[in-house]
């Protein structure tokens, strides 16, 4: 491995990978199937590209941005959030040869391709033409933005995320299933936004049934954002819906890397059950309800003791006076 | 009145009224029935006396702060939470002769005194001595600290406290009851403290019979600490309880100015339908329980309209993985 830049500075490289990190969330639930990367080109300190994976997976982050950088891409560093592709594909170049080509003297890689194509071999790539690489820097955070790509690749499945609007009480609806409005303006536009950073959204059959929800992204500009629906039902889907029967079977949905359940209590109850919840959206208004309907059924606790150290609190902000809470499973990958 | 000092500084008198406000906490469940003021005595920005409502109510804030004072008081400002009082007592001498006797030079002063004995006068009596006086700083925050003295004045019942100890679904124990633990050792000592900042503690028959609940106060030191306990039932009271039939009762209370509901989800409900709870205290856990045990019964919403605008959250902490949030009733006094 070459020396480093003697100039390398630790909190900047840290910056700019959390720069890099924030632009592959713009690929949440477009880029699959590849997965959502970003990547920063940064000569002297100045950002001179910026790409993220774009819709269906064309261009690769790096080839966007290396597009935008042209000749200053020249003795600049790239910060990639994922190892550069090494594998050939008739959809597009190698990432990792693209790179070498443009001149990048230095290569700042978050996290290692799990892709057994790629798995080390882009990296070896680099530094076999010349590249400084470094990789892991931030390969936590890295991976919870990619974390559809990385369960697909480790578990082979989607990752899932879990979405209850509730009040402090942990209510969802009135006894009669009335719903709206629990939480505010900001909390549901909120709310469409991680609709569109999902392939798909899935309701169980009573809540398609009582809600008839559309479950579209109403955010203007963002209307063709909307995800494919997946209902979770022994029954028929219908027009425009897919199904599954149970929550295993999101393994099968092709191009879905992540899945947003929405509702109701026993979906939400049935993905707990089999495990197969990586992450909480608790969209939580300052109203108490009392007597209503739960947004969790039966998970089969049978001791108090199981139900700790599954939650840790990975996010949280004020929408208005409502309050988002995002928790991630504690053994999620 | 006299002019103000000139050298005084707004934002070291608001730091001085904080540290009162502070003090006064310390007096909250062991003054009544006096209202928990606090008292901070400053010569040349240097502290002299601190003082706080005792037990029982005496000696008062002033009177403790003024006899470590001794003669440091003269030429001093005195923080007072609560303008002092004028009314003749034989338990004691008005404060706001002993300021003025004491050279105190300034008096800044929270909150008038709601009691009609008083209510301005005791500010009257300090500025006809010559003590320059400042009333209304930090009102908000000093009234939500004497809060149960406060509504003893202005709605002639006590201020009410509903404890809630949930998981992020908002249950409160598993189908068969069981409610060990929630929220782990730290949230528990903290709701202990509370209970020793009320004068008593009430509990539905239901939790009595269920959980027989020593409602005491389980920390090093504090044990003498513990509330008086109070049954809200039709039925009879063991021996060591008070009891009352409705929620409207407590305003019969005899020095009772803070009471903490402690459950269970049917007298939480018979409180909040009758308009008695001024603040919730979540103590929320980073766990999911599904099916389970709701901490709140049926509070006769009929439309969602009417849950929003009634709580604002007043304060939140971190308890070891749990969450403590504190919410305040958006009318209360």
């Amino acid at each position: 491995m070459p020396p480093a830049d003697p100039m390398t500075d630790p909190a900047e490289d840290r910056r700019f990978m959390a720069a890099a990190i924030a632009l592959s969330e713009r690929g949440r639930g477009l880029s699959t199937p590849n997965p959502n990367v970003g990547c920063l080109i940064v000569r002297d300190g100045r950002v001179v590209g910026r790409g993220w994976t774009q819709k269906g997976g064309r261009p690769h982050a790096e080839a966007q941005a290396l597009e935008q950088a042209m000749d200053r891409a020249h003795g600049a560093t790239a910060y990639v959030t994922l190892e550069p592709c090494f594998h050939l594909s008739p959809r597009g170049p190698r990432c990792a040869d693209l790179l070498a080509r443009a001149g990048i003297r230095r290569a700042v890689i978050a996290l290692r391709d799990p892709d057994p194509r790629t798995n080390g071999q882009g990296a070896a790539w680099l530094r076999d033409h010349g590249v400084a690489v470094e990789m892991g820097l931030m390969e936590t955070q890295a991976r919870a933005a990619m974390a559809g790509f990385v369960l697909r690749q480790t578990r082979g499945r989607p990752a899932v995320t879990l979405k209850l609007g509730l009040s402090l009480d942990g209510r969802i609806a009135l006894p009669d299933g009335s719903s709206r409005w629990i939480t505010g303006p900001d909390a549901r536009a909120h709310a469409h936004l991680e609709r569109a950073r999902h392939d798909a959204i899935l309701v169980g059959g009573g809540t398609l049934r009582c809600d008839a929800p559309r479950l579209d992204v109403r955010l203007p500009g963002m209307e063709s954002r909307s995800p494919r629906r997946i209902l979770l039902s022994r029954g028929e889907a219908p027009s425009g819906w897919e199904r599954i029967k149970r929550p295993e079977d999101i393994a099968a949905l092709d191009r879905v890397d992540h899945l947003l359940v929405e509702g109701g209590a026993q979906t939400a109850a049935a993905f707990l059950r089999a495990g197969l919840v990586d992450r909480l959206l608790l969209y939580r208004a300052p109203i108490l309800i009392g007597e209503g309907l739960p947004g969790i059924g039966d998970i089969g606790l049978a001791d108090l003791a199981q139900a700790h150290g599954r939650w840790a609190l990975a996010d949280e902000r004020h929408l208005g006076v409502d309050r988002l809470e995002v928790y991630a499973a504690a053994r999620s990958a």
